[in-house]
């Protein structure tokens, strides 16, 4: 196959082209810049000197080029320009950013502050959460790739939503970034001296990633919820933990959840459900495509609480989209991804 | 004024020594131990060469030496044993383990897994919250000081629980901490490629701050209830930060809480309250006495968030004591504690 | 005693104003702002939210404000224009850039290329190394603050090269910063995941203190050589590391080295000399004006290893430059500058 | 084939593992540990979990078990014991501890302060530089794979060396490591407290891999010499800088040294060399196999600084001992060492 990267200057564009290049049925991958074009990627990336000496091609050439799958992984508001006449040409299209994952116009404007896309295109995006929408995955020709937080938040309550384990409206999430989710361009936020040794939350109530999550667990698990959702910014570079807290419904034991749990994902290659009351660490998913779980249920109170931790630039980007993609050609789906987490 | 300090050189200890060897009235600062006695303080803490070159002494020594306080920062369990014989000298004592800290022996021994101090002792301890606790504090002759999360949640929340704004029996705290907080002989969690780039979570519902937040609800704000508490370690040396969220009392807007978290600490020289939805950030206060709040409403959820950030090592334990310290012998409050926050 | 400070929301300026607002001797701080006068400092820096809240003043008004000492902590380049005027009005000026540090017009043109300031302001300005230059800093009215590397670097090697215990031209400096000395600024250098758990080497064989360290080799110990110099950014916030090496004069003993590093500080509150072979670490100056030094000696190869520590925001820029205050007007050198450092 | 570590549960190990079960060639993979045999290796690295569930396998079974290869990545003072008895077995060995590096007993004796081993066997140890002793390594049993900052320096200076292009005798190499080097044990220097946000010297003039250096540039460059060597820690997991410092020879220019580098490494996959000058960072390595290079020469002095970057678990530990053994076994000296750095 022969893939392309809209993007591949940010870092999930950067992390795209790490895996496609390794990924055994790709054997070309082009790589597409609107500033950059006829620049080395080695320039830009000085880590792939000697990896990638081909020229950044234009937006003209991807008019002609001819791709199996492109994955667009520019700014939101972007794609939502770019991507609508591609789809014309029969290329399977993976857009990263959260132009086409709201289906309601209203919300992406209250949220996103921007012009929402085309209807006829939002409407022809499937929401690419690999473990809980793989059918209508398949038969995709645009994947709305889903945002880092609401992979991390929705794989860890989903099972529970979906049996009425807990009560859907009790749902908050207290979620955790490396810097690495803000991007590559510097800003105040990023600067070394103002994250390094601090942690920071930032946008309480006010994150895009919110109407995502509920719109979600609306069209895959039937319920109707607001939730609260709160983001904090660690001084690491890459990793998301998402601690979640719920009431249980009545008279739920722990062996139950964790049955829950274990049969939700034990066909899935890359959720690993760890016992109760583990302390999970981001660093265990570091430069893998894992999502690693674990809870904990508080008699006393009646709570749960569960706790999620993915390397937000794969799975909770380039290695989702990945994996999105083996879905959508009939691959493995763990096809390209197998690499182990680095650590330490 | 003449001080003492036990188990100067653990973290704790290490801030009482800097913070009253640069206090207007202390003139005179001894340094006890009990495995280092001899030795200068300079040998295990090479940032203080020159600064202090007095050895350390005996506890033999402390028997008899004449003390206007004692400062205590050994481990838990320690100091039950060995403060009690010193509280017949009339000295004032401040003990900043988790010894004199709950009430009932049952409580102390289910949470810390030890055996209760003497319950006379435990009787006369004053639970030092310096900014709810002062007319206590005052009076008192040995004082528990408060662990370093109870001092970041029950600023934020007490002003809430008091008022009924909100419903305490909703309230979950989700509780983020650098590594000096894990103390400083060397383990495996606080290992450098363990910690570093990475956010674990930890002691899920077993943390022994537990108890010690919701016996100073029901002591200091009349309300009993059982709370959901997490922590997590941060990659960063100092801080702490709390994220609470509880449900609002009816009709609850925004400008009340703001009146209320105004009205609470406004002449506090410790407590600054931030707009709503201020993006705190823990370096704010590194170095420093302060603990800093600000707060989200979500009209969606009708839910509250609550934010406060402090120095662990000092609003959580050294400079709260020697706040303590300050009140119980009539000082201003904030004598010896003005420093600035250091940033960046 | 008033003082005044440009640039107050730069890091250099931060610390200014942290140090100026806790000396004994200065009753008021005024701010100035070119870009933001009238803005509160709390609103650029909230960390210091009900510390300071006094406005930014314009340059307007600093003409005609009445003030003992002025600090100028804006970028090189600037200080050249704006401070000459100032001079005439018998205010004592202190510059923390790099403008009148370079006697030669064409050495400042080379390594900084930007025109030199005018030779007569130049040739006004006395360079405030405190520990070597304290006679001339006396009966200065211009200060030229040195540059964080040269300070570290000079206070190392001085010593050796002034009583000839080195040979000054097989003198190496291998120089390693902390982030805060690229400024306040985002750049992509500086941004968090570029500079997070990864070391660089930057500016080899360029960097504009070189000449500053040769120049000052000259004046101060009549030495005319030419050094090589690299410099390194190091992931953590504050700190310069300078390890230096040279070929020993004949015959050079451990203890000759010693006695002359001893005899060299004996009476410099903020030198402190560590025994042979320390393992000194950044950490142990962080926060404060101390610079911590050690040696060792290889008879192997007849060189000597000088390694030097300071926090460059401090000893390195404004805390040098109160200690050239204190100097400048009579008082001790380290009044307000006692400040234990922060560890951890 | 099958592959055996000795001592997963270390860094190194991990590393080995990682690499080993990636490998195309390597069939299976059997871990051996002394204390932990009968344990699951997820049990004590979490990251593994569901990748390995083999058993950890005892020093017994090895006796018997039929291997390949078998890698060593124990501490030092422990394969001259363990694996003297294996070499009889025909299987070939790669040991990553010093022991069977030093050549002379009295050196080994010297620097590492322990009983040398076996001369027979240090006799027959191969040093395994993979780019400059491929031709050895190809007929070795045993490796002696070279230590982290031999395989940094050497790298960098071995090119000019050689060639004579610098003054061996005025070598200077100042390198600075992240604290994975330091190994998995919890120790007061790699308390995270300790090393965060700061920067240590340690061992200066005393680490056992300068007379590894030295022999190296003895045996590969019949040059014997005496070189100044300071090491560092930096506040990151892992990467090795090392900048060195020589004397040119006389009217060397920059072209002939980027000649040298370029030539020297031309067809050698893992070292890549940068134009002159580059501001390399350890980070643009990170996770891969590849050695980077840049040096710049300072006209003024008549001295090159020579730049080399390493991640320090695998060119400098387990990924050299993957090529070592891709030579000995006549595959394809990358294969299964292809991945790409990890950026960010």
């Amino acid at each position: 196959m022969r893939a392309g990267i809209i993007g591949v200057t940010g870092y999930g564009g950067l992390e795209l082209f790490r895996l496609l290049t390794a990924h055994p049925e790709i054997k070309e991958v082009f790589l597409y810049s609107s500033s950059k074009q006829g620049q080395l990627l080695s320039d830009e990336a000085p880590h792939l000197l000697g990896i990638n000496e081909n020229k950044l091609r234009s937006f003209e050439q991807l008019e002609t080029d001819e791709l199996d799958v492109l994955f667009c992984s520019a700014p939101s508001g972007v794609s939502s320009e770019l991507l609508p006449p591609l789809l014309d040409r029969k290329m399977r299209v993976i857009d990263l950013a959260g132009d086409f994952r709201l289906k309601e116009a209203d919300t992406y404007r209250k949220w996103y502050g921007k012009k929402p896309p085309n209807t006829s295109f939002v409407n022809k995006a499937v929401y690419g959460l690999s473990e809980w929408n793989k059918k209508e995955i398949k038969e995709a020709a645009l994947i709305a790739n889903p945002g880092c937080y609401p992979t991390a938040a929705l794989l860890g309550i989903l099972p529970l939503v979906k049996t009425k384990l807990i009560n859907p409206k009790t749902l908050i999430i207290d979620a955790k970034s490396g810097l690495s989710g803000a991007g590559a361009s510097p800003q105040k936020a990023s600067h070394f001296t103002k994250a390094n040794d601090s942690l920071s939350v930032y946008k309480m109530n006010k994150h895009q990633h919110i109407p995502e999550i509920e719109q979600t667990l609306k069209t895959l698990a039937d319920t109707e919820v607001n939730i609260t959702f709160t983001t904090h910014l660690v001084p690491m570079t890459r990793g998301i933990m998402a601690t979640m807290y719920a009431e249980l419904a009545d008279d739920i034991q722990s062996h139950t959840v964790s049955e829950i749990f274990n049969e939700s994902y034990k066909s899935k290659p890359f959720v690993r459900v760890f016992k109760e009351n583990t302390d999970l660490f981001t660093k265990q998913v570091y430069g893998s495509n894992y999502c690693d779980l674990t809870f904990a249920i508080d008699e006393r109170t009646n709570r749960i609480t569960v706790v999620s931790v993915i390397d937000n630039l794969i799975k909770g980007a380039a290695g989702q989209a990945v994996q999105n993609m083996n879905i959508m050609v009939g691959l493995n789906e763990s096809e390209g991804l197998q690499q182990s987490p680095l650590f330490p």
